[in-house]
């Protein structure tokens, strides 16, 4: 499996990624995720992917197959980030299609999904979410985030901090420690990760980290934000029969089965 | 959709669920997802049910009908948990196979998976995951906590948190934090939000309470816990560049691409 996370904010837009990819559980091996095409100095793409590494990395080439060739259509003729989602869309739909009928009849998910950001001059930064069917989506002011692959662990995370207005840094840090957490409960998920802060109408990478496991700037922010969840946790509110008795409260209170004792430790809503 | 979450820890068990139910995004409903039964003053099982809401119904009701018929095998008549696990087992299989072979044809899911937790006179609690294929597995110490349904959300804090150590009360909290981060982040989780603390060799369901939206024990841990994570995450280490300007750091160090600059923030080890 895969995770990217994508964040857009008023100061520009983040991406990270993870580096694992496995076909079965004995053929894991490393893959950067996180593609970067700067056709003209006006243009900036960074394209994350998950899914099937053959489709991937066929999407990829044929990307870059069509730079090289001046004619066609191709990521630096698109004038509009919208064109270059449905672009990217139409040579996902292409490859995927072809994919699936080379592997035929022997049952393997050849499909595969895409984030793509990034600024053409003239237009505001971006970023698109292209669905494994090859249709597409963009993130909003509620949601300023787009993810792919596994990407439900990571997500609270990104629920309870980003807005519009978090800084790049933050954002760059929230989808680190997103990604810890993907990492720390899913095995098909790991390091490197790959970090890359797009600063608004810079048309420049501003900073693109790789941290491998043993980074220490990696190990750094894991056990920060692990002693600080730790230190929040234990911080939480009591449970009301905790203040009632300091010794073994759970003997004191407790009433047999099975008229259940209804405790309510707040206020008088439950049933 | 639903979330349910046990813990077994050296004190005893945790049992805590959402009561959302959902066919269709307009047939949202409220229905408990915990049955307790009790069938002797030896005896205390708590059930915790997933999936299809006909088919969980008819699993409880199956349970309740066998307990009452008292030459049948029911939950009663099992001496060790492992025996009630393979009852539930089997009665899951049957209820299963009927709701398919009722269903037939019109494509509906009639699967459902199950946590069966509790204690027998005469052994330890223990907890088990029953799978809608009716196989099931037990928690363990590296993961002493067995989830259904909408599980991934909520998984990264009880990793961080549980252990066989933890105390009952500090497992409710965790299950309760983890339950309120599923509910931020998928709309068919829902409250009210039901809690059981099960102290070891008590038979007794010691604390059984059920939080709705309003309650203010709910209200006052969602807060405290949002609360923290933010300061937590605002006390994060920095990355390197931030330390090194401290006005507009992104301009100051971006570097063109294509050859993106790989900042490394911490130790040597970026590529």
């Amino acid at each position: 499996m895969t995770y990217c996370v994508a964040i857009s904010t008023r100061e520009g837009l983040v991406f990270c990624s993870d580096s694992r990819t496995n076909a079965g559980p004995d053929m894991l091996s490393s893959y950067s995720k996180m593609h970067i095409f700067h056709p003209s100095p006006d243009q900036v793409f960074i394209l994350m992917t998950a899914g099937n590494l053959a489709t991937t990395q066929a999407i990829v080439s044929r990307l870059e197959q069509d730079l090289e060739a001046p004619d066609s259509v191709n990521l630096g003729s698109c004038g509009k980030m919208h064109e270059a989602a449905r672009y990217v869309s139409n040579i996902s739909r292409e490859v995927q299609t072809d994919a699936q009928n080379s592997v035929n009849t022997s049952g393997i998910d050849t499909s595969a999904s895409l984030i793509l950001g990034g600024q053409i001059k003239g237009g505001e930064p971006a970023l698109y979410l292209v669905y494994a069917a090859s249709n597409f989506i963009t993130d909003s002011d509620e949601t300023p985030f787009l993810q792919i692959g596994e990407s439900k662990y990571g997500r609270p995370i990104l629920d309870r901090i980003l807005t519009r207005t978090t800084s790049l840094e933050d954002a760059a840090r929230c989808a680190i420690v997103s990604m810890d957490s993907t990492i720390k409960s899913n095995a098909t998920v790991g390091p490197p990760i790959e970090v890359l802060i797009y600063e608004k109408n810079t048309f420049e990478s501003n900073h693109h980290i790789k941290l491998d496991e043993e980074d220490q700037y990696l190990r750094d922010i894991k056990k920060s934000w692990n002693d600080a969840l730790k230190t929040s946790f234990s911080a939480l509110p009591r449970f009301d029969w905790e203040h009632r008795s300091s010794i073994t409260p759970l003997q004191a209170v407790g009433t047999p089965f099975p008229n259940s004792q209804n405790d309510n430790p707040g206020s008088g809503d439950a049933g």
